[in-house]
């Protein structure tokens, strides 16, 4: 029905006759005569109506914004002082001898190019994806799927189906249910991750293994968060942690080169001790100048017990962020970023802000500088590199409530004084996370319960558990986890030492992991993996920080989808054949 | 850990250095030597470990079949006389200077090359996938979708995701339902296709899209269907049955020439009522040259009343199957096929065996040949173009019984009698479907409710609901139906106009498909698609008429994965967060 899209026509048209499909963007009447921008995929081109072709001109007179319509006409140079250069086909339009009306559109239930909410633009999504801005994300994205696989596949790696309906497993975040209509009373629960699926064809020999596939998480949800999402999912057999490492930073430095033409370089390794003491987090946005500076050594004399007593304590820190030009914040300011900062358990915010770096304890103002002699003060700016107009904002507390809120609090200050560059590119690999955390409940797998201790007999890690490394690695860019793996357990002995670390019973370690723990007994390769986020590669390359913009049907906060209305209540017949109740509310 | 696959392994690389790594394929014992075949996931190399090379030779004496081990070694040529054409790497083997047992196996489960049931396979799937037979089923597979995509990108199509959490939709099978736990006693369903988000993209303009999809059925399974299948799913803007038809059988012909050299030629075009009056199914294998005959005429006027009332009846059939050298078929064989018809309804299966072509009605035997003239008989012969040596079976019954019957009895007598060429390819397309079919429950769509009439405006479809056709159109290969699809509806009113014939009222048309009207009223493009079954397609190219052969974890017919065992009993905490009950058994 066409010849060529809109967005495509160039002065190398002129005088060609074309046939257009597409929408109505916008209409004007200008001279006697009716201008219309057409859009379509490619773009937008200019069309004209002439009163000569009469026919074509009267329907024209009905043309209302997002009619979709068809046109046949000739391409023309614009007359000179009607160029726009801002425009790709701008040089030329079309003079239209034909119009058909293929279908009308009332009018729109949302402003096409002003800013409408988001739950408009969720609602009416069929319309919100017309936005050309919208779309080039889609392309992007698409984009970034086909390099994927066309790096996976030219590296040996063999693109494999695992299954959606599987079996439920303790991953650390909850699964979806479906219940089964043929063994009633049962469940296949939606994949939180390939994992177990993956190992297997590691078992199987098939060697490098990848996906680009759905996983589902049935978790309160995050701006960044979907309850569906999809992994870039990659399995190796017979490499270190290093090679993994290398081919997927390959990987990602390639599609950097091809969709954006930067140069990521070479990544930087540092381990999660090393990411946690200098900059509070294990995904460390390193485009931030600001880190994280010790000081519980300086301070552990001094008569201020909220400083000493954490300096003395083995599980207590005591830190510093030093922030250039901070002197001239003002008390509100620090009032707001102590309360920011009590979220993470901080309960105050000390400072220092630093007038005369030469004048010891004169050139300093601060409620807490009675505490210092002028010596241990000299060495608490020297320590932290103080320059005059700093400030100095403390943390001290257990070691968790310290990073945890220096680490936000040097993201937010970063934002807020403009220190960081957002034009950068930071990315970094973070490894050496620790096997096991202690929650609530007991000891966690940090990773999951399949990553390899480094370097640890399965003796030797049941006499270290708090201590045991992982053999694991998590990609950061820009402060964006958008990558984690490791080497996995392939040993039946280390799988069974880790399971009991974790409190899992004989009993159910037969009834949730006993095909695991059988297929490690017949001569499993050593193997190791990782995932990529893609929503969150997506994100990164196409500039957007809301995780629904790259996806083009998403949920909402509240995991509902607006333009569909899902989820809603189920034919009871439905229900009764797969014999389940709905609960009634109180 | 390797520096190249065992599988790769030639001549070229005589004296080189190797390190390989995999698994102990078959091992023996032989002149004071110890041999292995090792295999990885290229292929088998002979190993051989020499005494001279004291302790890699004594622990090689601990290898047993499938234990992972490393190796390096030199490359020799073979031995002349010891050469093996029939291997890949023949005429090579390696001296193995060490070994390193990585992993070792147990004895075996199941027989590793013997044959196994299906449930042993299942169930010990991670080693059932390491026969050479099973990997290269994968193998081809990710060359299939390789292939695919590389197809659609180069075409313009734009492979975008739509979701897994979607709205339960009424297109005949049953939904997978996923209750929802933010919304309590709400559910989500598991996709049947992504008919209505593709239709979306349409109305935004995506122009041309396809995804490789997984999607869901709830339905009893058969041998070639699963719970979970993978779709090629395609839908494109502004283009006609025909271009999309061309555009798509582009495709399948150029899938054939990349991954088997074969040419598929140009694809016939045939219409339902031909489809079933010449082969009595919509789906018909052509590499079988049986035809059905009609001979209603022939028989009006007979003196049989099996015959004569269909025949005399519009909505009867009467029509023959002419089987060549069929005459040779015992009593016991007629008896078997009279059997296999009954299950579609066919109450006998007359027959007439031609020994004679010439004698007229001594030429013949059959129970019914006293009914007929000579000349009623020599007209029969003549319209069954019959020669002697062959039979004639009869079909005399509603319209639907004798299409099914005969169809069916085509095919076994097809393989029965090897009329069928195996060898061949015969691809076709099926076009001009009804648009509504009768059901005991009222019309149904015959395609979905979102087909498009060929040439009818909602008035005239009002009017001649059982006789509209749709312009729907099915890809069919050697009886495979391997893809369908239409041309949409792109206007409000006629798409309420078919939801109003299939008995969807009002208020459920708004419930279930408001955004759809909705999204019909701004605008909406002429569109069309179509999708492919990828588990048929990769079937039909590895040669296997198991579909379970074709997934890596696949279902059994009774839907449960016998390695994992889903689906399992629910956690009880997770079950009341989700606000749902197990009804009891009785």
């Amino acid at each position: 029905m066409r010849s060529i899209y809109c967005g495509q026509l160039n002065v190398s048209h002129v005088n060609e006759e074309v046939t257009l499909c597409g929408w109505v963007n916008k209409r004007r009447d200008l001279g006697g005569m009716i201008f219309i921008d057409m859009r379509d995929r490619e773009g937008i081109v200019q069309v004209f109506f002439d009163p000569a072709f009469k026919s074509a001109f009267d329907l024209a007179a009905e043309l209302r914004n997002e009619f979709c319509i068809q046109i046949k006409g000739k391409v023309r140079a614009r007359p000179e002082g009607q160029r726009n250069t801002d425009m790709a086909t701008g040089e030329i339009e079309v003079l239209a001898t034909d119009l058909d009306i293929i279908n009308r559109a009332e009018i729109l239930p949302l402003d096409f190019n002003q800013n409408n909410t988001e739950e408009q633009r969720l609602k009416y999504r069929y319309i919100d994806l017309r936005r050309p801005e919208m779309s080039a994300r889609f392309k992007t994205r698409a984009k970034i799927t086909a390099f994927v696989r066309r790096f996976m596949d030219e590296n040996g790696f063999l693109d494999v189906e695992t299954p959606m309906l599987t079996k439920a497993t303790p991953e650390g975040a909850r699964d979806y249910l479906v219940p089964s209509r043929v063994h009633k009373g049962e469940f296949y629960a939606l994949p939180q991750s390939p994992q177990l699926f993956k190992q297997i064809l590691m078992m199987s020999g098939f060697d490098r293994y990848y996906q680009i596939v759905k996983c589902f998480r049935d978790e309160d949800l995050r701006a960044d968060r979907q309850p569906e999402f999809t992994q870039i999912d990659v399995e190796t057999s017979f490499m270190s942690a290093e090679n993994v490492r290398e081919i997927m930073e390959k990987l990602i430095r390639e599609l950097w080169m091809h969709i954006k033409q930067i140069d990521l370089g070479s990544f930087p390794v540092m381990t999660y001790a090393e990411a946690m003491r200098r900059f509070g987090s294990d995904k460390p946005d390193l485009r931030n100048p600001l880190e994280i500076v010790d000081v519980a050594d300086v301070v552990k004399d001094i008569d201020f017990k909220v400083f000493a007593e954490p300096a003395n304590d083995p599980k207590g820190r005591v830190a510093l962020l030093c922030v250039p030009g901070g002197a001239e914040l003002s008390r509100k300011q620090l009032d707001d970023y102590a309360k920011f900062i009590s979220v993470y358990g901080a309960k105050g915010l000390a400072w220092i802000k630093i007038n005369d770096i030469d004048a010891g304890l004169d050139g300093v103002q601060s409620p807490i500088a009675k505490f210092f002699t002028a010596q241990q003060m000299q060495q608490l700016l020297q320590r932290a590199n103080a320059k005059n107009g700093d400030i100095l904002l403390f943390g001290a507390d257990s070691q968790k409530v310290v990073s945890d809120a220096l680490g936000a609090l040097r993201l937010k200050i970063g934002k807020d004084l403009k220190l960081t560059d957002e034009n950068q590119w930071a990315p970094l690999w973070v490894i050496d996370f620790p096997m096991f955390e202690e929650t609530e409940t007991g000891l966690s797998a940090m990773h999951h319960p399949f990553t390899s201790p480094k370097d640890l007999s399965p003796d030797e890690l049941q006499c270290n558990v708090l201590e045991a490394v992982a053999n694991a690695y998590d990609m950061v860019i820009n402060g964006y986890e958008v990558g984690g793996g490791s080497v996995r357990i392939h040993k039946n002995d280390m799988q069974q030492t880790v399971f009991n670390i974790l409190g899992i019973n004989e009993q159910e370690q037969r009834e949730k992991f006993g095909f695991l723990l059988d297929a490690l007994k017949y001569g499993t390769p050593p193997h190791a993996g990782l995932a990529f986020g893609l929503d969150r590669l997506t994100m990164l390359l196409t500039g957007t920080d809301n995780i629904r913009d790259v996806i083009a049907f998403p949920k909402t906060t509240a995991a509902t989808c607006l333009l569909t209305d899902a989820p809603s209540p189920a034919n009871p017949a439905a229900l009764a054949e797969l014999a389940i109740d709905v609960v009634k509310k109180d």
